[in-house]
Formats: structure tokens, sequence, C-alpha cells
């Protein structure tokens, strides 16, 4: 928390957003920048990637840009949340210096020629369910950090497979910024924070306890020498019994390569492992997931 | 031509170049650094691309890199022609400051995950005739662009596709770089330099001089109001009148979309056009063009 809260300068335009960066890097030029990507709406997740940045860098920008290009046809990007007005109270409460709030059409003036994909770590998980999610994810970013060059960028591990394949590409195009993954934000009930929650009717919201509380159980059954197909079955029975849940995946993965386990090898509690989840609750697709060990 | 030659420094890993750029940027904030990125083997033509950024910028570093993802499977990676100490004085004398040599372990530690990819401007040309040359033109100048973080990078206009390719991928994913494309440098005899000239015997030679004098005729021939059609028809007969000329594409298109003119359109001497050509002499295979309007 600062003492005083000077609410950030919102910039719409690149030439602005260079401008302002330019200013303070005259003016501090040993200064750090973090970057904080968000599609706004933010909740206390986003709040606390901010506030990270906040205490690591000189200079924080949250961005703020539903990106069209990772949404597929079917999917809710006309009825995503929007509220600008808090996403400025959060931004000015956590310690942002900066928001980049850009249009469509000044992130893309002309639909790309350009595609940037990843192969294997999107193949499972939320890349198998939603194809070309992750080339949008990849195109945006890189635009971000090319716009922004920040020393750092912050994003949450409730996208845990968005973190691995932002990692893949900083190593992949050398990219000069350090990833920082923190930690998912949780509800009191458990409920991983997520800009889709809104959409939850009380009862959905309810019953979508199931999956934290699942999640939850993993360390002991891993530390009980279960098997990574056992594992999953006992993952998606617990889930089933919602009569409301609609499973999309529930995958036991290596981490951060997101490639398959061998389904009969015991899993041991020292290698990294992602247990990762998609499922419905109405009209909302909910994730969350644990990374094993826990730090 | 600078009074005094000093050799630049050479180094070949990432860490010595990052080393090496930000000890420049201390002493010099506000001092500008251009990239000219080879793949060695340097001629007069990026002599000229040397000596312009050197004129241009306080800092220039020369990459040398034979890129294997540029290549297919069947073209000359291995026997491409090398000559570290000609490069080495090629730079010293032309003005660079620093060259950059990695191995290909030290740019490709493993097989990348991530693929950048190009539509439109990479469909025609030498995009057609060499499947996934410009994906690996796209990855290596990316991760070189992110390595050097350069204010302007040098093209030769030789490569015409590779310069509209490189301009959308820097617009696409607004990489903080200027594109200075320069002009195609020739022998007295009008060929156009190529480090792959080495390989043409003296017969092969003499009749490749039929590309630079049949592209030296085309600004007459638009002048007089030929159609595109026309136009490549016409260079076809001129270059297939010498024997040893095997035609792999003459193609009229527009400039910098790189996409095709309607065939019988009546070429305007005032639009941009691209006059392109590929043809192999025995195992060498030469690209030329002309830029309409010229310069």
């Amino acid at each position: 928390m600062r003492a005083t809260l000077s609410a950030p300068t919102v910039v719409r335009t690149i030439a602005e957003l260079r401008a302002r960066l330019d200013e303070y890097r005259k003016q501090a030029p040993a200064g750090k920048v973090g970057l904080v990507p968000t599609m706004g709406y933010l909740h206390e997740g986003h709040a606390s990637l901010i506030r990270r940045s906040a205490s690591e860098n000189g200079f924080t920008v949250l961005s703020v840009f539903v990106n069209p290009l990772q949404f597929g046809p079917t999917e809710d990007l006309d009825r995503y949340p929007r509220d600008e007005e808090r996403d400025r109270a959060v931004a000015a409460e956590a310690g942002a210096d900066l928001i980049f709030m850009p249009s469509v059409a000044e992130m893309y003036p002309k639909r790309p020629l350009t595609t940037i994909s990843l192969s294997g770590v999107t193949e499972r998980l939320c890349g198998a369910s939603r194809p070309g999610h992750f080339d949008g994810v990849a195109i945006v970013v890189t635009k971000l950090f090319n716009l922004v060059q920040p020393n750092r960028a912050y994003f949450g591990l409730k996208d845990a497979q968005q973190v691995a394949v932002i990692q893949s590409l900083v190593e992949d195009l050398n990219l000069p910024v350090e990833i920082v993954p923190c930690p998912i934000v949780r509800e009191a009930s458990g409920l991983a924070l997520s800009s889709r929650n809104v959409y939850l009717s009380p009862e959905e919201k309810e019953q979508a306890l199931v999956l934290s509380r699942t999640l939850m159980q993993v360390p002991e059954w891993v530390q009980s020498g279960i098997a990574a197909a056992e594992l999953s079955r006992r993952i998606r029975d617990a889930i089933s019994r919602q009569p409301l849940a609609d499973i999309e995946y529930v995958e036991v993965v290596d981490y951060p390569s997101l490639t398959a386990i061998e389904e009969n090898k015991e899993l041991a509690a020292t290698s990294p492992v992602l247990v990762a989840l998609a499922v419905r609750f109405g009209k909302t697709r909910l994730i969350d997931n644990i990374l094993l060990p826990q730090a």
C-alpha cells in the first residue's frame, strides 16, 4: 500500500505510451519498468500482480486490452465484462504508474500478416479446446513487450499454460524481459478469482467450489503414491458429483513442457507436475490448477 | 571510410554481446545502435550496409550467422561459403564496431517451439519456391532484434521480398526498430553481388549477365505502356536465350504487398511495382530485381 494514492495516467495511443516511457527512462536511466498485461475488469488477483510489480520496479505499466485475436468465434468476446472506472481505481490503489488502454484499431490497424504459434506447450489443456487462442496470446504479448520494453512482466499462475507458453516464447525469441509468475489468488471460499466469475449464478458459484476443494486434496493424494491416470479419474469423479458441472478437461502433465505423463507412473512429490482443469457451470467456463511441488 | 581502422571486437556469445552493448549504452545514453544482419562471406553489398550504418549510428553491430532454419532440406546450407578472416577485414574497413558470430547452439540451444510465419507477402516469389524459408528469416531476425535492440537495421534490396517481409513483421509486432532498405550493389558488368556468385563457372557467370541486362531495360518498357503479363513474357524470352539459364520465376507484383497485378493492366511508371526473378545457372540459384519507380 502506498502512502499517497496518485491516480495513474491513462494513455490510449502507442505514441503517448512511448512518450511517457521515454520520459521516465530519461529521468531514471537505471530505473526498471514492470508490465502487468490484463484484459481489465480487475480483481484482487490482478491487484496482487500490480503490487508485486510496484514493489520491484520504479515504474509499473498496467495494460488493459481485451484482445480479439485470443477469442474463438463462439467465445465470449462481445460480452467480456468491462469496467474502466473500477479498473482505474484498482490500478491506483495497487500502485500502477501508467494505464495503457488502447483501442482494437490502435493495436491492430490492419489484420496482421504475422502469426506466432507454439508447438508442444499449446497442444493440450486450453490449447486443445481453444484452437488459435495461444496464437492470439503470443502476438499480443509480443506486441506489448515491444511497445513497453519492460524489464519484468507479471502473469498469474491461474493461467498456468499461458505462463508456460510465454516463457517458451521469451526463450525462443530472446525477448529481453523477465517473466514473473505469481500465485493464484482465491476468495475465502477457495474459488480462484476470475473476471468471468461475475457470470456465475449463486447456485453455479456454490457448486464451482468443488474445483478448489478437490485441487486442495491433490498434494495429499500425490504423497500417498497415486498414479497420473488415477489422480485424474479421482478429480473427475469428485467434480462430476456436482450436477451443474460440465468437465472440459482434467489433465495431469509435466511442467513447464505440458507434455503427457505416463498414465501408470506414480507421481513423485518432488517432480514438477501441473494438475489443471477447465469446467463449465452453465455458460461460464472456469479454469483452475495446482502446480506441484508447491512453493 | 574511417581515418583509423580499429578492428571490431568479435563476440560469439549472447552474454558477451549484451555486455558490450550495455557498455556502449552506458557510455553514450543518447547513442544510436545500427544492426547489419548477414550470413557472412561479405562482399561490397554488405560493406555498403555497414558503411551506411556507421555513418548514421554511434555503434554498428554486424551479425554473421548462417541460419539453418531458413534453408530447405535440399538447399546449400552445408556448402554455404564461409570466410571468417575476410569477413573481419571487410567489417573493419567498412566501420563495424562489433561482430556477433554465434554458433548454431548459441542461437538455438534447442529446437524452438515458436514459429513466426507471414501470410500474403510470403506467398509468391521465393516464398513459393522455398517453403519455410521466410519462417526461418522471421525468427532469426526477431531474435537478432531482441538481442541487439538496434535503433536501425540495414537490409539490401537484392532480397526485396525479405525487406517486405521484415517490414510487415516490424509493423505487426511493433518491433522498436527502423528498417533501412539499401540499394542493390552490382559488379561493373551489372551482375548483382551475392555470396553465391562464387559458385559460378566463368561460362555461367558470363551468361548470368542476362539478368541485370534485361532488368535494366524494364523502366523503358514500362514507360512505353507495357502490361504486366507482357513484361514478364519479354523478360523470360530474353533470359531463355541463354542455354544455361533455368528460370525458377519471373514475377511482376505490387510492392510492398507482393500481391499479383492484373495481367492485362498497363503498368504506370508511378505505381510501386517489383519485377523480381530467380534463375538457376548450373547448381547456382541467383536472384535479382528492379523496384519501380526508381529512387
